[in-house]
């Protein structure tokens, strides 16, 4: 994080931003040396169990978070360390939820580092350790099943760190071509680099007030198109990579992503034609707003919360569902539904056919109990977390919509919800009790749960 | 149900309304007519298995709904069939869900009918039928299980027959307690007999615009003590009736239910005080809507709409809570709950000691792997309808919390929502199409979702 926080000190050099540079350096010491007090003390028990690994990771998001809020709070952009602390969360669990009233007056550097986080967050920054430090022997196992986003731990090559490198190495290339059609299409050289972040990280965080509604019709179809490739397994492309397309396309959550993106862009349009007059816009839009809610990403080209109802819903909904496990999405993930709605289906047709024993399958292999299991865990702490969390907002008396659709964008990792959290607002007006609940969601929503709940488990701290 | 019908005919004798008098009678003749019909075709083939069980218990509530709403349609006191309709399913799946916006002008005995259809379905029809015809060995026991209100079918005496006798003989004796409690405070006689009705099968059609607004506070607490005890699972009254006070006593379900109602109460207590300035009718108000609403009974004595948003979010959990299994109350039910959270215990737990198994227990036994799995199979169907109801009613272009409360007041057989299906509202500004889908929401709700999900589904009508 120490060396991350370098690259916004060339940045403030280049925009003559003396003070911040300054502060990123000094932030980049204290970083360095918080991290160097940490390695210090070594254990004779290097052995990492679920327990270790699940409170390894959520430690480390806090603690990377804490460090990476001391920018916001020295250089005093937020009004106070919450605020900060909300914000570096919403950057590294790529969800884009803001508290910043008004991004355009922030120096360069600063908006740089908060685009910044999205991209170290994206991939997970696990991974990204797994990929420059690589641990020994079998101990980064929990740590990676701890980070991977999806109910099971795609292993593209059986060495971690040789995946992780494929992974991250696919995450810079993609990148990098976003960011030439970006620039391509006119976009400044600060612009196009910070939108590329937030869009590989499915972030969302913008740099204008306005997120993407100002660009031109082109870059926010490459956007679009972006938003779309990030939310896909990477398993996808490593298959392609391989000249594997035939099993790339038979990867059925990929199928059932493109399926739901396509269905929802489709009734959204028609429901939305009356708005913007022409099929052109109105697909553009529609496209964007799907892509963008589904990936978890969060950009918006247009105020949605004017949308009707029933694109408003769909809309919702998305958000429930998300990216493909594998991918740098949040959300409950596509293969996630797939098999709760494969059970639903065997247990129908059992009740047709009692004598045929059905098995619930994913890519033509049987998904395995253990697998269903904790699919089923993972359901009832989503809705657990999810119920509790709205209770509590509720305290601050904003309307229901607001609330319900702050707790489904902070969880799955996406950011504007609706009415008072919409695209066009910002989540200053909670309360800081209410802010520190959302802070929690969005690590619980990132982490796929579990690591939060065992950090603050009672059995997990008992001897 | 033609006998059923054959009291609203005497009740209308009674107020001098000659035409309903005729109206129920034909009724009662066609019903009675449409059933010896069925009964007609005699097959060889007495088995019955899940998928025979199902479809029989979903086609008995719908026919039964038709037939029920002919007193309507004749008497022309809805606007077209489908509000007939709805207002009978909302009756028998004892929601009390109206579509009616004028009640008080209704004739007594359409009234009557209204609240009626409530208590006959309050104990599921088919118990009912169970316990007057009895059917001949075990092929009543898919029946029972589609119909039973819960995880797992309480089997209080092993013989299917004479438990539903005791139910049946329960919920008579606990009615006409409340009828009598009801007329010693004052009331009518015609408001005691329908308010019992409807309090009894937690259902919740109001005789006025008011609902019980405007009946004394001695009232409205015998009303509140007898949702309550209509939520309770009636093995809990069994063992107490047979003096095993004990074991009674250390029913988890009964225990957490009662915990629920307490917390709840005395949450709204404190978040409302500031609307009636005094204790006694704070903590009355409280106490009705969380009984009305956790017990999905639906009578309303003020409008929560007008309550503060954490009040009115703890309603609306409370909704998904719902009363026991075992209970005439809808939702989710209290011990699904408590399972699911203890699944997620358990997973935490053995995150933190993986050599220690543990296991899933309620009252000190341990819960199979079988009920766990359709736990996890019902909550994930609960999800798909909930979410594919929202979207289909959405058309109708209402705001959020009207569409999100109407499906989950529909679909946990509570009656009552939020803004526009609020306790001063009724259900009549919706579109015949959302009609038709909260139709489909209150049977699969009554019937724990299955029944309802295997009659529609594709692979039960397959050869």
């Amino acid at each position: 994080e120490a060396v991350c926080m370098l690259l916004p000190v060339i940045c403030a050099l280049c925009y003559h931003e003396n003070k911040c540079a300054l502060i990123f350096l000094i932030c980049a010491f204290i970083t360095y040396a918080a991290g160097s007090l940490l390695g210090i003390k070594n254990t004779r028990n290097h052995e990492i169990f679920a327990k270790e690994g699940f409170t390894i990771v959520s430690l480390s998001w806090i603690m990377i978070s804490l460090l990476g809020a001391l920018p916001f709070i020295i250089t005093g952009v937020t009004e106070n360390p919450i605020d900060a602390f909300f914000e570096t969360v919403s950057g590294f669990a790529t969800t884009g939820a803001s508290i910043i009233k008004n991004v355009e007056i922030l120096p360069k550097s600063i908006i740089f580092w908060r685009s910044f986080t999205h991209w170290i967050g994206g991939m997970g920054v696990l991974v990204f350790l797994v990929a420059i430090f690589p641990l020994s022997g079998g101990s980064s196992f929990y740590l990676l099943k701890a980070e991977s986003t999806g109910p099971s731990v795609g292993k593209l090559v059986p060495k971690l760190t040789t995946t992780a490198k494929l992974l991250y190495g696919m995450y810079i290339l993609f990148t990098a071509i976003e960011f030439v059609l970006l620039k391509i299409g006119g976009l400044p050289l600060f612009d196009s680099l910070t939108i590329a972040f937030g869009t590989a990280g499915t972030g969302g965080f913008g740099i204008r007030n306005s997120s993407i509604a100002d660009y031109s019709a082109y870059l926010q179809v490459v956007i679009t198109v972006f938003m779309i490739i990030f939310g896909v397994d990477f398993s996808f492309y490593y298959l392609i990579f391989k000249r594997k397309i035939r099993s790339a396309i038979k990867m059925e959550e990929v199928r059932v992503y493109f399926a739901i993106l396509i269905i929802a862009m489709t009734v959204i349009s028609f429901n939305c034609f009356h708005i913007y007059g022409n099929t052109a816009d109105t697909v553009r839009h529609s496209a964007f707003q799907v892509a963008s809610i589904m990936t978890t990403t969060g950009y918006a080209t247009t105020d949605y919360n004017l949308w009707p109802y029933l694109s408003k819903s769909i809309l919702i909904l998305l958000m429930f569902i998300g990216g493909c496990a594998g991918s740098t999405g949040g959300g409950m993930k596509v293969s996630r539904h797939i098999i709760l709605w494969k059970s639903i289906v065997k247990e129908l047709k059992a009740a047709a056919h009692p004598k045929r024993t059905g098995k619930v399958t994913l890519n033509s292999s049987v998904v395995s109990h253990e697998t269903q299991r904790s699919i089923n865990v993972f359901l009832a702490a989503y809705f657990v977390i999810f119920a509790f969390s709205v209770i509590i907002i509720c305290i601050d008396n904003m309307d229901f919509e607001t609330n319900f659709s702050a707790v489904a964008a902070t969880l799955n990792n996406i950011g504007p919800g609706l009415q008072m959290v919409g695209p066009t607002e910002n989540y200053s007006a909670f309360s800081n009790l209410s802010k520190i609940v959302l802070i929690f969601d969005m690590l619980a929503g990132r982490l796929e749960l579990f690591p939060m709940l065992v950090l603050f488990s009672p059995y997990t701290w008992k001897k």
